[in-house]
């Protein structure tokens, strides 16, 4: 772990200590996502079981999983694991619930009214990876929100494992959410298999979830080409801890390394008014890092993260606000307090006994969320991301009299005669 | 203008039917934009000097419109005009004021509160056209909502004229919604100087706003490259309306020709269960056209328009859902009761005193919205465009004892062991 002064730094310095690591995306992981998309695209379900075979070792004859394999996956999973699941969605639900969207309609001048209707989007796509292990959670925060959404078609990909199958807690988390179809596609070939539809895909409106590097640039293919929406652009996951004196040495070097653990590339920051935090802190990775069994993947994490001693926690908040991470943990004495100071972050944890892990599982908000300093313009899932806002309007004739003037003068000052027309006919005068 | 009958089409005739032309961005535009946003992003205000005298015939010393500009404006807009506007930009404010999103807190389990915050977009750049016509009612678009949401910066840029000066309608519109800057600058290196900054133009972390095809270009790029984010995609203007036996012609005629005079690629469909409604807007639109200033462009628009006839309204619902037009008007009887099959558009406009016109200008609701099928998957610009919403969560001692077992056991069968940590440490137990 590397420790900076901020204020000894100058700008450059400054600069250089909150640019994340170029995510270059390879010119030949560009040229490969494209060639599958394009594959996939024109030959369907033969393309995606020949890239499937090559890639997970297994072509399976049929990619959607059936009746039989969900009741297989419900006696295979252990009840506890059954009933936590079932207690994090229900509390995401009620999380997610709260924050919905409601239509309303106002009257903006006498015979004018205006509305907004809230309408599902048709049919999603949810990419639930399996990487380094299968990610039962992805599905409950991708799956709630959709089903709360009211989507006609919830579609959910997840790779194979190598006998053919599911992942069983994945399986059991789509249908505790109420997904209609789950298929054992991975990678770049289940997002174009989403984006295009194949004989046994349909295609989607909008993608949804996180994934590996090459998911990820298939995503935004499909996206810039139009075939569908997406969620948010993705990168490697984040965490921003502000500490005062205060703090739990323990605690914060927990919560650096649940991030540390994600993935070599994962960041990691640190930000503290006090020396001797810091050094606990750093002492306390040392000695928890050695327990994990992902001890190499933190340690590479580790090696490119910093702790950064600030003049004051003001001065943390101004950095972080600049950094913009996508999870930030306040481990301070009076976190509400310096809760207005946040501009700009994914999601918030207050206090000493809020982990990351706790919303990346089961408080309730959702954890797939803007990375790579998205969070200055994007926000996490939401039902929203589920939704359209459809405009309405109608005038009555005392409707267009009333503002039927005011489009005209507009119409004319832009020389949209045909708009002025349109509303001239109505009012039975000159355009 | 070409007569369907959707039921005398197969399958393929009637996908073809609904297939807009393809927008194909020339490999030479694609070359040209990414050239143009290379030469600002490493030469800055240098650069946009010199590609603004090759493409606008002028190369002001100053980008940046000051104060005797702004007061020049307000002298040379007629009072009239600056009326319009106000009245305008009230309403815009009325409707969209109302939709805004709500903080709000809820506790998922006791001791553990789960919050939504609402924070502004910090620094937002809004693009102005000035093609065939400068769009002041653009600017009221994008800064009343930008005003709403907040945002600390909000910078705007818009072509300069011949002579060097800002259009002045745009600049009392652009005063009117507390703009806090406007730039003269067109086109892609507009889009270009907002997404990575210059010495006179700040970056800005998202970028709103139509333009022609090389704006819409260097708005995906620069989204593609993650300098900003963008409101949505944007394509040709679109109009469906769907019109019964007892619409008015005149009406209906009128609303076609007014997206047709948009631009020889606009696209205007008509869906009708009655022939001779469909014959009676035919000969008004050749009656209307006729008369338009713009009629050049219109009947490019025309040329390649649909006027098709359903077996029923509720047939001409499915294939509007299906295309997910920019603009729907519903020219019916009762429009509030075919209201709710409506699953995708971008705006909707009910009746016969409701042409489109009244929402491009002043019925309060917004006139950037989604096109060419984009309205499947996204929404119309909104206050909600401006803001980020962040998730907030705080669990006390209680509240983790309750929620953090449910975390360790999801923790544990996604086999990351950090993240089961930082919740055992809390808990006081073996991870």
């Amino acid at each position: 772990m590397n420790i900076l002064d901020w204020n000894a730094l100058d700008a450059d310095g400054q600069a250089r200590a909150l640019t994340r690591p170029v995510q270059a995306v390879a010119e030949q992981t560009r040229a490969s996502v494209a060639g599958l998309i394009t594959q996939v695209r024109e030959d369907g379900d033969v393309a995606l079981r020949g890239i499937s075979a090559r890639f997970d070792g297994v072509a399976p004859e049929r990619f959607e999983v059936g009746e039989s394999e969900f009741a297989a996956a419900e006696l295979a999973v252990p009840a506890e694991l059954r009933i936590a699941m079932q207690q994090a969605a229900d509390r995401i639900d009620t999380y997610h619930r709260a924050g919905m969207a409601r239509p309303y309609a106002v009257e903006t001048a006498p015979g004018v009214v205006c509305e907004k209707m809230i309408r599902p989007i048709g049919r999603v796509g949810l990419y639930v990876p399996a990487g380094s292990a299968p990610l039962p959670s992805t599905a409950l925060m991708l799956g709630v929100p959709a089903r709360l959404a009211g989507c006609r078609e919830v579609v959910l990909c997840t790779p194979p494992r190598k006998d053919g199958s599911a992942d069983p807690a994945v399986l059991v988390a789509a249908r505790l959410t109420g997904v209609h179809r789950v298929y054992k596609i991975g990678g770049a070939q289940a997002i174009a298999a989403m984006a295009y539809g194949t004989e046994s895909v349909p295609s989607c409106d909008k993608l949804f979830g996180p994934g590996n590097s090459y998911v990820t640039e298939a995503k935004q293919q499909v996206a810039q080409a139009g075939a569908a929406a997406i969620d948010m652009p993705a990168g490697p996951s984040e965490v921003l801890v502000i500490a005062d004196a205060g703090a739990n040495p323990a605690f914060v070097a927990a919560d650096l390394l649940s991030q540390a653990e994600h993935g070599p590339d994962s960041q990691v920051l640190l930000l503290s008014d006090d020396a001797a935090l810091i050094a606990a802190v750093q002492d306390e990775v040392e000695a928890q890092v050695a327990q994990l069994a992902r001890e190499g993947i933190a340690r590479q994490a580790l090696a490119a993260s910093l702790l950064i001693k600030v003049d004051s926690i003001a001065q943390a908040f101004a950095i972080s606000n600049r950094y913009a991470p996508e999870h930030l943990i306040l481990a301070l004495r009076e976190p509400r307090r310096w809760l207005e100071q946040v501009e700009a972050a994914g999601s918030v944890f207050m206090g000493d006994y809020t982990p990351e892990a706790l919303g990346d599982y089961c408080s309730g908000t959702n954890h797939v969320l803007p990375t790579a300093g998205a969070a200055r313009a994007y926000s996490g899932v939401s039902v929203a991301s589920f939704q359209n806002q459809i405009s309405v309007q109608a005038a009555s004739a005392e409707g267009i009299a009333n503002i039927g003037p005011c489009a005209l003068t507009l119409a004319r000052a832009e020389g949209l005669g045909a708009h002025a027309n349109a509303v001239a006919l109505r009012l039975g005068v000159t355009p």
